[in-house]
């Protein structure tokens, strides 16, 4: 059994407690823990160092063993790890890739945000009429940019129940200084038909393009695509999950029931019991694009970023049967 | 200029000050109106009995322009009453004819709810489990028959933003002692797959079959389509407008936007507006079946309805540019 | 208690031992029951032959509860006599009434598939390629009459399992001298590209406009809706169901598992179940037109030939709590 | 055999020469040669006149076999001859129900295109974008009723090649003042997005509501439909072909070669043919809703309109085995 | 003309013959003649070893020029040989990757069923209804791997005309414990309804994600697709088709109608002909997932794969005007 | 500065001054520019020589800022010339890499046209009816090479309004002897239930697939999709757009309104605008495949073929923020 130091126990506890929240946050502190493994390693070959980044890669693994990005991050690094081991190079060659490849991971990760709100801000177009739901950063990204591009357009923010985080995207364009509309989650197919664009950002996305999203998310892109709106999807590249390569299923965070009723009310209805599943899927058919970091593609083609920033998954399968459960990472 | 009796402007004030107040009991109420016309009336000829009726009609209809139910009333009783003036029936025929016509329209009134109720649960079957949204008195109806001949089933109920309505309803259907699920809106796409049936009550049914209803109920009837659950809609037939026969379109309330959001926090964000429409519409092709008193019928049969219940409204079009606002009567 | 003649009874055993078979055949029987109350009737009155009247039917009725064509011969009649009874004409007049219906019924149920096929054949042109499922009487008018006509044309016969009927389709048509094609259920998409028509017969039509008929009907309509072949359907108009309008569910006949596999080999599996209905549900979407001896329909219309054969039902509703079981007539 | 007076044959030859042109102008044509019949005769009992009547209509019939609203006409007034010869009228009441039939005819169709016109412009809206194909003159009346009731909307009319009506429609509604844009039939999906309705006339309507118009129509109503674009068609109610009730085929004109390419170019191309068919039928799912002057229907309820206007169509088949060819009767 | 060893003759003729029977079967056959003809080789340069092998996969492609696997095997591994010459390795190293690569194709195609199992099996889930079609080895595995694992799951069977593999299917999941349906395959769509997810098998895959597969399949998808119900495919990657990417079309086997109607009943019917397709195309939108021993792909990845396992197939085409016939390999 | 050579802005010059016309003739002159460049040059370090063909690069970019295939010429020789460099290969090798890299896209381009022909005509099957539209060079060559291999096929030609394109193909494919029917635009959906494939060039392709062609276009893909036609497009793969992977929107050229209507003509309408656009974009969801001279993929594939032949365009990103304008070529 590996040793493993302090400052990387630190770091797993640090996830684990979730002191450290957020999908990207998550991803970058993994990234760091491998980094620091080897910065740290006082072993003598390749192999050993090999041996010691997979003791770290399953510590971290076992903190958060439903994150989405948390896997991303280590099989980033690892599949570089490995692509520089195979080409025979020595152990200081070996210490420098995985550094390397840790902070591309870290940088990629930091600027992903900006990048996607620079792509998806190209598609905005003068006097467009903007629907999106929920509250996401990458979205914000891209009406932000747009916006301080001296575009003119209005956005539609649907207030989503149960935790109204529709609000605080309203007040955040409204501090923006972009004119906003608020309106409850129903009205959504009332306003489509007026509707240039519909922008959503993405909790996970899977091989086949799905994406997993706030809860009612499916439903706007159900309702775009029958008034022909285009429907666009922001993610970053961490949020692809490759193991439902392999067919892992995604599980849905249920959440309290008292987002949905106050407990008061709700104990005098005794046949009542409340659902309050926090995310749906979208199916690819209902999404015209994803704007990722490393450009824009149909959600067919999210395999293909799979593979091209992971690695091929079918070698080492390390972390294969987990089970990923989507949920909330939000204060 | 006729004379009107004080009873019957005391009902037109009820009616128009909202002392009076859902489509059933404005429609009644009218219909009552006019039966008083003939009674208290002191005229020795048919004709002037028409231009009495007349006089009421025309005092009634000013009272709430906008509502539905109350030209059906007029228009039910009306039609017959030419009816029996073509058949060139004396002065006290035509008496007797408006205020059977006046009963009837009352008493099938009445009765609709009850028998919608009878009609609608015989499509409910053992081990359904059953979607609905707002709160319909025709809809309970419909379960709370069949949950009295002893079939088991559950309801999913959305929330229904910004009142809430579905909470009222998962009340009411926890007293009968129905098992019901409470969901907010977004979540009826999670859950549609499940659905053995959709039910919704309707405000206003148009010429082609649409219904107008509260909002999100379009939104219900798609996600439904979308899964090949079978979407019904239960109307009392005066619910069916005429006038979309002769094109005139439906208005949308537009509702206060303290209900979206407190006015407290709205203050905080200066670029943000509210939207509030009460209903929307939902087109027949998402429709399988409207549910009246007289019978179920395909949404493309609501033409029929109209033309059975209310007669040839080409003739004498009394109140033919009026436009309808479809809009809450709830307290 | 009204006493039923020995003759009506022999009738009501007929129906009832499946003696009388075919739902043309039960419903004339019915009709000619009716007739023969009241040519043996030795009341006074009206209102005591109708009485009589109403003793036979609910006689027949109970004999085959869940035939579609035996309550719509009575329910024709009876309209008809009660129409009578309103006009207040004397007894003869209503004797003759009853039997002139009756006459009526039988002689329109008779001609019925001919009628069919002269008003379908007219859909037939030269060059057709035209597709059906299992073995109609109706079907087979058409093509018939159409060959007779002189006009060039194909079938596709799919052999319509677990029966083979569609090897009797192929059997009848080839004696004529029409060009058949026989081919396994599965392989109607693989042909209907090719197709210029689909038309199939149907056991029963509800109140909006779906078409009970063979299993793998529904199907057929589905594939042919894929690729805009249009999909008829031969229906006699005592094959509408009235019950549908009130919310009455069709039932469909579960046949015995020997028909879908010989006994001996389902012993060998022991965890093996057969289902074998015997018919399905199309929904009126994918139904182009409905042809009955009355004139081509659309799916939607199905409630004014149910409204205009049989009069209002909601007025006294003797067979109303009645379920529908669709069933196999065939020896 | 009848003697037919020359009145009547003079009627008839100017329908057989094209001298009078224009569904309207036949219909009104053929039904004044039947009040025509009856002002000449000299028969002394209702059945003789039956039997001129008939006598002019076969005739009529003769004279432009494939004229829809022909034989409409024919069958407006016979119906209601027949039906007051079954309330054994009298000679001379027969011919003044003639006489007023045949009027009722003539005025109603006169004022079609007017009533069309008010009831259409009901669902213009202020702000709307408007498109349409060919030249309708119902259509020119809806948006013109509409422009003169102060409403503020824009049209798009597609060229409508091979003859360029499209031009025609564009210099009218300039004339009125109305802001049009004129672009060629491929760029209607181009723009079709940013359309509120698209509305257009009909050359007949068959008893399923489809619509059998211009060349192209049914490409626009595609494409309305993939863009959840209202389609609305304008007919008056002597377009509707009962016929197509009994299984008539509608046949489609096929127009000279050189209205497509010049002959001297298609000189140049010896192994190129011409097909230049006059019209297309738009299914009834692409259609929302008929206007005609009776109301407006959905494209359902089309056999219902057939019905009211035309009868029971099944007793006397005297025009039953006509076949239609719609054809362009413009100058 | 190169010399072509007994060994490798004699495999060349067991594939023709039939001896060697399925396409995992046929196409390690193929691997293994390679890697001998490398054996055996006595050469002296690469040169020469490439145009040994060459000739050994000219002989091969002649044996069965329209399976699918065959030139898969020949492909995957002369992909990887030229990959090794143009990296100017010695003739030693060449012979090595040579046998390297047969040996992988080899191993993969004998892993590939169970490894499908494995990775579909993640799909499945407790309380799951599940329909297939036909009878499909990578099925079976997913089926049986599930219900190892102690899933808890039903599944229906369809019998699968002509030749009842459906049976064989319910024979095989029987004896595994797996609780099973039989049913006709006209009843899918009676059944549909209540499924939670489609597996089939596949007999080859185009480059856009086209399945080819049994009679029948492509109605299942459509019906699937109908109801919303996933529907997966598994296919090992041997199965997907590189020529399609080429443009060639792939020709379905037509097989005996003795296997659709005894010949002493076709006798009997002279106007009949037989039709019996032995496969059918289901387009790639009707498939959710391909589930292949690389992992879970939606079907527009399909070329993906085939570029991944195949190599870029433009540069050498040796096999490239061959059409595919898809027949079936089962005794 | 760079200083840039005579030859280079001569070819710069023929490009601006749309002497040099056509999207491969455009690309193989830039390419053509880069050769020369390395050619001419007398730099002494790889790094100059980047720069100097950065230089070329920038001013060919300037010509036509709006022209597809410019920038993936230079993308794909200056992608390759990256890779050389990071090689850490010498001057000479760069200075070869750079003209082979060159001359390998000039010459993939000057037979792509042959090569898509040769791929696509084998989809073209005996007894196909094939419907085109505009005048394509790629679909011109898969019908000749077609035809020449002794296919017997029809096709079908819309006239393309406004610049009658259409006849020309008309004209071109009758000079080979293909029989060739020539219709309206507005007639294509009357004839597309007779088609077996639609085939249509592509002016852009963008990284989701869709497809920038003639106006009309995406009608003619609707309408073949309505009709389950396959839909083929026919694209080179340099006119695949990689800038639409970073979010660059398309724009269309809007062309002289004198090509819809004659100015004399336009001049009496003074309330009448023309709107001209030359180009629609055609969903991917309404594209069967593409057919490139690198292979057939499906729509989604699109992204794959711009990364495989272009190489990562986010490393630098010399010509970023430019916006595509799809323009007519022809003279």
């Amino acid at each position: 059994m590996m040793k493993i130091s302090q400052k990387i126990k630190d770091i797993a506890q640090d996830i684990k407690t979730m002191k450290v929240r957020g999908a990207g946050k998550i991803a970058s502190s993994a990234a760091k823990a491998l980094s620091i493994t080897v910065q740290e390693s006082k072993v003598k070959s390749s192999d050993e160092l090999v041996m010691e980044l997979e003791a770290t890669a399953k510590l971290l693994l076992k903190t958060r063993p439903t994150a989405v990005s948390l896997p991303n991050a280590i099989r980033y690094v690892m599949h570089r790890v490995r692509e520089a081991q195979e080409r025979n190079c020595g152990l200081e060659d070996l210490r420098q890739a995985t550094i390397e490849a840790a902070s591309a991971f870290i940088l990629n990760s930091a600027k992903a945000i900006k990048r996607i709100g620079e792509i998806g801000a190209r598609r905005i177009e003068d006097g467009d009429c903007i629907i999106t739901h929920c509250n996401s950063a990458t979205v914000t990204a891209v009406l932000k940019t747009a916006f301080n591009q001296g575009k003119s357009f209005k956005v539609f923010a649907s207030e989503t129940r149960p935790r109204f985080q529709g609000r605080l995207t309203a007040e955040t364009l409204s501090a923006f200084g972009i004119p906003t509309t608020l309106i409850v989650d129903s009205a959504i197919r009332f306003f489509m038909a007026k509707m240039d664009k519909a922008v959503v950002g993405a909790d996970a996305v899977t091989a086949n393009g799905a994406v997993v999203n706030k809860i009612g998310t499916s439903i706007m892109a159900l309702v775009a695509h029958e008034s022909q709106v285009p429907f666009f999807v922001t993610a970053e590249t961490y949020k692809f999950s490759p193991e439902t390569l392999l067919g892992q299923p995604v599980k849905i965070e249920e959440r309290d029931s008292s987002e949905v009723v106050p407990l008061e009310e709700l104990r005098k209805m005794p046949n009542v019991t409340i659902k309050n599943p926090a995310f749906d899927i979208t199916p690819p058919e209902y999404i015209d694009l994803i704007i990722t970091e490393r450009g824009i593609i149909p959600p067919q083609a999210a395999v293909m970023i799979i593979k091209e920033e992971f690695g091929s998954i079918t070698t080492k399968e390390l972390w294969e049967h987990q089970t990923y459960l989507i949920r909330d990472e939000e204060p």
